[in-house]
């Protein structure tokens, strides 16, 4: 019988660097997940790939798989749809392999709803100023946009409490390793692993 | 204000390694607990120091810590106490550092009854028969001894329930990286740090 995978929750206020730290993590060492591949409306940014960075859906389109029950999540964002499409996630976790999610806050809970067994990190700036600098180096937004996010930035920080551990983003390398350190921890967990022992005691004719 | 330290226990069946897993920790570069040295009445082995591996202890000696309520957890086992002063682990927590307990699985859950958020990790054995394998090498015990502990470790590892994590004593120093890990990972747990962001947005005022 395949264990089946663990689905991980990566979320945080918009414009932490949720989006960084994912890749930074597809290019590391530790690559034993698989990373799903959200789908929006948004538009496409500069270097960005449809397939690759997200699946770049009209309207119409995302609410069609909406309506078909397609979506594990999804959420509205600053006018647009972001959103997990279920099918991969749900093959791959069957096959044994954890699946990574980078996803909006309201989107996660969802997700917290649907697979409580999931594991929910919240990404944290190191402070709100440091957030509001970010956004502004970005240079994809204007001002009033920038403090709307900031705003909902520090009210963001506080549903961190339906989360399961916070990272502080300070440097991308050292969120990514314990991002890291976290997944390896969870897979020890009694809850996941009590299962496989009690089989082997069973094996060995000791379980009763 | 000191944030308090974390209190982690390392428990799990007799014969499974764990103070070789403890000594290997101490001696390991993740040095960011303190060890708090238990108390016995088992006699002491080749190359064991008073006040370093044990206290040891008189039974008479014991059982008066036990009447004057300075001991955080006990238990008899294989005709000896053994358990965890009290004091120690008190003022080493307060001044806001982790402190490692290393302690039979008896006395893991008079601590898991005391300190709910304590992490707890149960250490196992590769397997069963590997077991028997090592305490017939340690060459301290008889036959009689050995099967007695052998079907005392198969119960005790049906006691993994009560426990957060499950790490295996496959090869020392990998036992080791997994509760180093485990450590990190769970000083980064919501319910460990959200005091301390709150008083973040406080400080920027944005903590209504």
């Amino acid at each position: 019988m395949t264990e089946r995978g663990m689905l991980i929750v990566l979320s945080g206020p918009s414009g932490v660097g949720k989006g960084t730290v994912r890749q930074a993590m597809m290019n590391s060492g530790y690559r034993d997940f698989k990373y799903s591949v959200s789908m929006t409306t948004r538009k496409m940014r500069p270097g960005e790939v449809d397939g690759v960075d997200y699946y770049f859906r009209t309207k119409d389109q995302f609410e069609q798989e909406i309506a078909n029950g397609g979506m594990l999540e999804y959420a509205q964002y600053v006018d647009n749809y972001y959103g997990t499409p279920l099918k991969y996630v749900n093959q791959t976790l069957d096959s044994g392999r954890d699946v990574l999610l980078e996803i909006e806050v309201k989107g996660a809970m969802q997700v917290r709803a649907k697979c409580p067994d999931a594991v929910f990190i919240f990404l944290t700036p190191p402070d709100i100023p440091e957030l509001k600098h970010r956004l502004v180096g970005r240079g994809t937004d204007d001002e009033t946009t920038i403090m709307k996010r900031v705003r909902k930035a520090a009210d963001e920080l506080k549903m961190m409490s339906n989360y399961d551990y916070a990272v502080v983003n300070d440097k991308v390398p050292l969120a990514v390793e314990r991002i890291e350190e976290i997944i390896k921890s969870e897979h020890l967990r009694v809850a996941r692993v009590m299962d496989r022992y009690m089989a082997m005691l069973a094996d060995t004719g000791l379980a009763d």
